[in-house]
């Protein structure tokens, strides 16, 4: 299969790994589109370099004059530029007029044109969670695989809400704008049970905890604003805050918890708004806080009159006894976040946030601007299944699964020479390959597994060793085998 | 019945004619929490003041020392304050820190406190969307009553897409950024009978046309840009982009457009980024644009570089051949935006834009960062309701049924002395009352009925004797009585 111009992004690493000989378009037409694609969806990211005429001529078994006539058409068409003794490189887009909003403010101590790549990685990472169906697991991957999230009980919940006058009261008004009244009820029972006594009216429904994230940081800070981020950190989060405008603070994350030491040191001398923490299996590295961490962080937001987001995203796969940040607050300085998109439905969107009373109605004004309501007809499905106790049970026999799987997997990474950074826990372990997993990444590319580089977790990009894998979906002994083969080149 | 302090926002409306004598509560405290909650709800605004004791005495059928000892209870709460000799008015809501992104950027020539009033009146007329089911036809909103929508082609499409492999393919995976693939197909069917040739490529569905618009904001505009918005126009969107830091340039809208002198005026003086129009069946005018005025807004557009929105949110129960400008452009500096919450299912939330092919990647790094995908259940469901021919055929009934609501509602409103400063068209007839809306506004709540004051269309908050009505729910001659009775007094 090949990449057309018009394919839709997701079939962008729907790549194939060798080029045809019999197809209707040239050798060297079908590379320059196979690039050309790429350098559309980002996954060769602004700033790239093109492998070399003899590289490429080897990887894809071709002629280096077939590989420089592709070359030559990426650069007639302005994809890419030459540079006299160094070779090609993706161009930088070029700029639009009224792009001012997406462009990053510097961090203090970094350069404004590494902040700048942030959304640039951002999206070819999430453009990679939508792989084609039918495809093989993909390590890069942030979900588990759709055979992991089937259920009998979503059937039963969507009956339930689809059937006659259901239908209606779930589609013909707009709905509460805080959200379903009914999921938020039960949320607010699940809440009571990690320790977090908050009413249905502090409850928030989101598309998903991304929406949520967005309407805090829209209604807590402005542009300029100072935000500290944990670092390794989601790409999503630093994408997001570079193009609001926002000055990213990286706090690097340790087991424990965050970089107390640097946190202190950028309330002095930044006055920082916000933090942004997951702070239960933290993405990449499944790092979970300590109590005495979470007390810390707290009695520094105190101090220095910032707030925290915490998003737990991965809570339903947590650990128990989990210490979360807004129970020992008792969401004074808090928002709580969370969704259901890593338990059971990626695809319905269903997110909320828990804030403090007096926050509520500001972030309900915010949720009313970006999107009115939310699909009353999905969250009440979800609340069925949460007060059936059957999401309950589905997140138990995951964990299980996952356990499995994770041990298989870390057995099979660290057999293709990879050393593991943190204690593996959760859904991704974060290793070191001992190579530059960025252009591992574009090799990998050419076999059809999208692989996720360290340099898309940090807010600076710069190149790196590490990599996160999925541990649902490097089971796979094949995976491994082309890895180890591409990692040793 | 009567709002407790934990009501919901949706139920704020929900007000009795009169106190309860029987109640547990006593007189004075049930009417401090009338006010309560329509101040916390913000339909009675910052700034605003209340009935003078008397008045409030003689509306209610209390006695002068019930309604002091209320007002007292809210002067405790801090809800309102006293001036001296002028009465009682609401407090500005106490300032929490890092609110200033929801602080706006005043227009040119208008005074930052004007300004700032628009999100709270926004966030009232939305709230007053959610009124609680069973309650009298409301006059000030802004969709169809349920009862109007109701259709049984609905549940076919939702079972189609929720059975067995079909839930699984529309919730386990995130699904496609740009938004499900069918649902893009037929809408770039449905453009071309329009006459705007799109391909699928260039459709991102969105969380409603709300979202669409502001994705829209966020991708084309920095904060400080200056935004060209019809005056009198939604209040959603005077609130996003003044919530955004935007600077507003309120256009007239007449009948065949927008002020072209003034358009012009505007782009010498302060280089507007954007024009942001609903174009057909304007709200709350009901104007539709003519052809040689789309002509020459595009021409300003061209020849002072910028780009245009157009919000077609009505476009379902537009008259055919009705002018639209991205048809004219075809799509060279317009971004088309619409929806279904005004004919299908206003909770399901699908609306999409239409952009530039240039425009595309930059609008869906957008979308994916405020809420990576959106629920193509959904999509997928309304996507057969349009393919079938059936949301076609229910329009056509709805146009037919508003119609024949129009010529009553039209003679009701005569009859209780209202001048229709446009011709009557479409879902709203913008009218003028001889009193001041805003003040009535408060009155009607007392009985019950929402309304739409003509205050709440302006980019500058303002006195005004106009009000927007809804002719599907304003064809009740019981409605007419009191507005008849409450504006005489």
């Amino acid at each position: 299969m090949f990449n057309t111009p018009d394919a839709s992004p997701g079939d962008a690493l729907a790549s194939a790994p060798a080029l045809s000989r019999t197809a209707a378009q040239t050798l060297a037409v079908q590379l320059a589109e196979r690039f050309a694609a790429r350098i559309r969806d980002r996954l060769l990211a602004p700033g790239a370099r093109l492998p070399s005429v003899r590289q490429c001529a080897a990887q894809q078994g071709l002629s280096p004059s077939t590989v420089v006539a592709a070359y030559d058409l990426l650069l007639a068409q302005g994809l890419v530029q030459a540079q006299r003794y160094r070779g090609f490189f993706v161009r930088e887009r070029t700029p639009l007029r009224g792009t001012g909003a997406g462009r990053a403010a510097p961090a203090p101590g970094a350069e404004s044109s590494d902040r700048m790549a942030a959304p640039v990685n951002a999206a070819a990472l999430i453009r990679g969670m939508f792989h084609p169906a039918g495809s093989r697991p993909q390590p890069g991957m942030g979900a588990f695989p759709p055979d992991w999230m089937v259920s009998t009980f979503m059937q039963a919940a969507v009956r339930r809400v689809t059937t006659g006058p259901a239908l209606a009261d779930n589609s013909l008004r707009y709905g509460e704008p805080l959200g379903d009244g009914q999921l938020r009820r039960v949320l607010a029972d699940r809440l009571q049970v990690l320790g977090l006594p908050a009413g249905p009216q502090q409850i928030i429904t989101t598309v998903g905890a991304t929406h949520a994230l967005d309407i805090v940081s829209r209604t807590l800070l402005k542009p300029g604003d100072c935000v500290m981020v944990e670092e390794p950190g989601w790409a999503v989060e630093f994408a997001r805050l570079a193009a609001m405008g926002m000055r990213i603070l990286p706090v690097p994350r340790g087991p424990a918890g965050p970089d107390l030491a640097v946190m202190a040191r950028y309330c002095e001398e930044h006055a920082p708004k916000l933090f942004v923490s997951v702070s239960v299996l933290h993405n990449p590295t499944g790092y979970s806080l300590s109590p005495a961490s979470a007390h810390r962080v707290l009695q520094l937001a105190q101090q220095h009159g910032f707030y925290v987001v915490e998003d737990d995203t991965y809570g339903h796969i947590a650990p128990e006894h989990a210490t979360r940040m807004s129970v020992l607050d008792g969401l004074q300085r808090t928002i709580y976040v969370s969704g259901f998109a890593k338990i059971l439905a990626p695809n319905w969107r269903v997110g909320y946030l828990v804030a403090p009373p007096d926050w509520v109605e500001r972030l309900l004004d915010t949720k009313l601007l970006t999107t009115l309501t939310t699909p009353s007809l999905l969250e009440r499905a979800l609340a069925h299944c949460i007060e059936q106790g059957q999401l309950r049970r589905h997140a138990e026999r995951i964990r299980s699964r996952l356990d499995e799987a994770r041990g298989r997997s870390v057995k099979l990474a660290q057999a293709a020479g990879c050393h593991f950074v943190s204690e593996p826990a959760g859904l991704f372990g974060w290793v070191d390959t001992g190579v530059d997993t960025e252009a591992l990444a574009q090799r990998m590319l050419d076999e059809g597994y999208l692989i996720a580089p360290g340099s898309l977790f940090h807010a600076a990009r710069a190149p790196s060793t590490l990599m996160r894998i999925n541990f649902a979906t490097t089971q796979d002994a094949a995976f491994w085998k082309v890895f180890k083969r591409l990692a040793a080149r």
